[in-house]
């Protein structure tokens, strides 16, 4: 990788980790202090949705985003770097397998219908593209692994659809607040509330976090486009 | 452009016009035989609103999909493509401002809120963003026109943006179908309705329509990767 396209990588990895952390802090500052907190088991069953939100933001997305940008960014070695990008995408995995679980205990223990929304619809398209993209990224990179020449040309794909697949995740997040925001405004919240206006604003900074990850791993791609073009 | 890459390119377009007109009709269906059609002027409002999932979908998404793609596609000069490119994306401008009037003339004639929502942040930054890239592109690209190296700096930028700016476009349809079916839906419309499924499936295909056209935009880079990687 060349000087400048891994500065300017590195610029958009470290925008990602900012993105990341003021996510984070937003979506636990929304669910304890607005929402009363996180619970799995509870008579307010408010607090077990709260669990779905957080888990799906920290646990799949940003663990996801940290999966994603290790492989280019980590110091160590080719193998050490997939090590690391395979268990932590499969630690984002079953963090969001529990994630999307609450969802469906808090429906379930409060008589909600389930699977009838866009957001679920995707959500589990989602992670269900996820899983697959996993269990072959593992087959033809680790174990037993392909040969070379299946793997060269496997890579872009992986890398494509990984972006996709993490694309979809972004947005089923904003739906998700646009979702819960709804229901909360449906049952008196106020729409110009502070509460109302940091959800929005956490589903714009996760946007960001999208964009910042998908960029930090495409910019030497667009650093190459224009060597290529200037020579 | 290489053989194999133009027509992998070319199938995602084929399928990207599939989709478009799929998405286009299930729009229709949902506005004019669930809905009750579309109108200006009327006493009943709703039949305002529905001016505009249709204008943003068909005028905005599809026509602005029609314009990125056309450049690559279409079988003329560089400077005959780039022309329709701008006026396609102009027109795609000004239909997107008038399918927007017609969402805020809804909400004025109803008494409902402006801009509380996710769906109308995103919306108003999608389309100034999309403002933005066509007068830079006009300066840059058309008239008066930067020098060629600044043409040359500019253009991988440039279509990294726009490809951003159509993404945020998809992700705003999005919440846009969940946020409107779950009005209805919180006014009786029951939640596993043929018209829930309708707008549900309308919001998938919008999705694979954004996924193609990306598809057909990159799909000669991914080729490119896999060769560079052969070599």
């Amino acid at each position: 990788m060349k000087g400048p396209a891994r500065a300017k990588s590195m610029v958009f990895f470290y925008v990602a980790q900012m993105t990341a952390a003021a996510a984070a802090v937003m979506v636990l500052v929304w669910c304890i202090n607005f929402r009363g907190g996180l619970a799995f088991e509870s008579t307010n069953k408010s607090l077990i949705f709260n669990v779905h939100p957080v888990l799906m933001l920290i646990g799949f997305i940003i663990m996801g985003s940290e999966a994603m940008m290790c492989y280019r960014v980590l110091p160590w070695s080719k193998k050490a770097n997939k090590l690391i990008h395979l268990v932590v995408h499969g630690i984002a995995l079953v963090l969001g397998a529990v994630g999307i679980s609450a969802a469906f205990k808090f429906h379930n223990e409060s008589g909600i219908n389930n699977l009838y929304s866009l957001h679920s619809w995707l959500g589990l398209g989602t992670i269900s593209l996820f899983a697959i993209q996993w269990i072959l990224g593992f087959i033809t990179f680790f174990y037993p692994g392909a040969s070379m020449s299946v793997r060269a040309t496997s890579l872009p794909w992986h890398a494509l659809f990984g972006v996709f697949v993490y694309l979809l995740a972004i947005a089923t997040a904003e739906l998700g607040f646009l979702e819960k925001l709804t229901f909360l405004e449906g049952s008196g919240l106020y729409r110009y509330s502070p509460e109302a206006f940091l959800v929005n604003s956490t589903a714009l900074v996760v946007i960001l976090l999208g964009a910042s990850v998908v960029l930090s791993l495409i910019a030497p791609h667009v650093e190459n486009t224009k060597i290529y073009n200037a020579e």
